[in-house]
């Protein structure tokens, strides 16, 4: 009885691993998936040292419910990112900032059977979410994590379209923003190390193109209200706080082990905020994949198969920067 | 014809020098202030090397009014602070943040008619606040700036009566701090370095008190959604991190040379904001006289005669760090 399924994990070695699942039967509230789609993130290259099942930027079919769902059927088209249940009774959750409920499980991957680098995968409804239908399964998958850190970022922290937005390097995230941003009317400043993704971005709906490297002093004209920073690593930020407008915004996204270090007074004197920022909450994440679809707002994505081949040469290619921009692994037959 | 009046001003070796402003007449917006009483601020510390006018908490009585001031009238007990005075046209100034509009002058003081070291003052109508009057001049003098900037961050940044607040330093800004955050109804955390203000902070309104020398782990209780950090240099700020709530924000109010270097993912990962601060706009300003009258939230002053020596006594006393909590300087027959 039940279902076995297959998850690809991490190991001590960093190896992936192919390894079996057993489900006996679903909970009363879960949705077993099939999985067709998953985005590879950079976050799945810090966890392939660790036995959890990778991936959280899935997209499949509803393939069996439990008893009491009822806001999915079987054959619905339904995506996944980090856990997004959480308890539903903290300040947190109420709030509808579930990310930081103390509850939650931040990687759902962190279970055998939730990762979306899988066959299968086994969620509580209310932790998926249904995609919508003019967008492809493919470009659905990396809005689930990347998408939904982006526009985390406009959608929490008082972003008008009236403003000024500077984003810093053009990559996974980076050339999601570009195309978020233009979308809401804002202009848009994007920096990047050399001239070589300047047409990239400008036909991403860039108004404005930097190039930052041996620059010792930008000049970009008015200065912007927000500063979202998507690069690997942290930028030097005493570059950028001179082209940013009183009260501005910066938003760090990179994953980063070192310190953040930033000009004190400046800071003060000008009003500046620095604003740690997490993927979007539930209601959030909804209303980033109607404005996605509505806007044909699309990854540009490499394509891999979703084996352990795949998986290996995608990451590997991550590791090196040369995806340009994002990873979807693809199951066979889907 | 015109008035004659006496300046304090810094000078290149550090002492403070008395001189001579002369006025012909006031411009029809003007108002000259016969100063009574001033703050005595860490800021005037940092200036005392330059050829400015100094102080910048000043109060005193209307002497003389412009032709076309409406909003005053001579023998009015008035207040001021920073230049807040500003275009009026830009979008700072629209947004009531005046404070960084590109026109202000950030130390009124730089100009030689401005200072509240002085015997008298000369500042456009709108640049000055009436007392309420309920508050005694010596009292309503430290909040022209220390009151302004503290409850600035109050106003500014949805602090709200059921937050548990944390304030860092019991000084100059720390004690009003306490005194603001009790009054509107927060829950007062305050970590000092040794015990030894437990009682006045106890006093003032604290909740709760914690030393913090030779501590590397604090046990606070519930997490704190806002911290406000009023010591004289930066703190260890990975102290703090782990006592923060998810979404907390940080208020950095220390005047300091160093760069901020903060530990960077619980940033990211908490969702924490680094708010970088000034004194209040005119609008925050008036709140602020009212809501401290009304509640008698009072600096606790050392007073000091308006003169050189007073103002050398009382600025090497606050080098050292020998006073509690707030310098007020009183002119002679005030």
């Amino acid at each position: 009885m039940g279902l076995d399924f297959t998850v690809y994990k991490g190991s001590e070695d960093g190896r992936i691993v192919k390894a079996t699942t057993h489900r006996d039967s679903l909970k009363p509230d879960d949705v077993l998936v099939r999985v067709t789609h998953s985005g590879l993130c950079g976050t799945d290259l810090h966890y392939r040292t660790f036995d959890v099942a990778l991936g959280h930027e899935g997209v499949g079919l509803v393939q069996e419910i439990g008893t009491d769902v009822k806001s999915m059927k079987v054959g619905d088209r339904v995506g996944w990112g980090y856990e997004h249940g959480s308890c539903g009774y903290c300040d947190e959750c109420l709030g509808s900032h579930e990310m930081y409920c103390p509850d939650r499980q931040i990687f759902g991957s962190a279970s055998l059977d939730q990762g979306s680098f899988s066959t299968h995968a086994v969620w509580p409804a209310k932790s998926l979410f249904h995609i919508p239908e003019s967008m492809s399964s493919a470009d659905a998958a990396p809005l689930m994590c990347a998408g939904s850190t982006v526009y985390n970022v406009f959608h929490l922290h008082s972003v008008s379209p009236t403003d000024r937005i500077g984003i810093v390097g053009i990559g996974g995230l980076g050339h999601l923003a570009i195309q978020f941003a233009a979308k809401m009317g804002c202009q848009v400043v994007v920096f990047s190390s050399t001239e070589n993704k300047r047409k990239e971005a400008m036909d991403l709906g860039a108004t404005e193109f930097y190039p930052t490297k041996d620059t010792k002093t930008l000049y970009i004209g008015p200065k912007l209200k927000h500063l979202i920073v998507t690069t690997s690593e942290q930028p030097d930020w005493s570059l950028y706080l001179p082209v940013l407008a009183p009260r501005a915004a910066i938003y760090p996204l990179s994953i980063s082990l070192k310190d953040l270090t930033v000009p004190y007074m400046p800071l003060l004197m000008n009003g500046l905020t620095i604003q740690g920022c997490m993927s979007a909450s539930r209601g959030a994440h909804i209303k980033m994949l109607n404005f996605a679809a509505f806007h044909n707002i699309k990854p540009i994505n490499q394509v891999f198969p979703l084996n352990i081949e795949g998986i290996e040469e995608a990451m590997q290619k991550l590791h090196k920067g040369e995806i340009r921009y994002r990873v979807v692994l693809v199951a066979e037959g889907a």
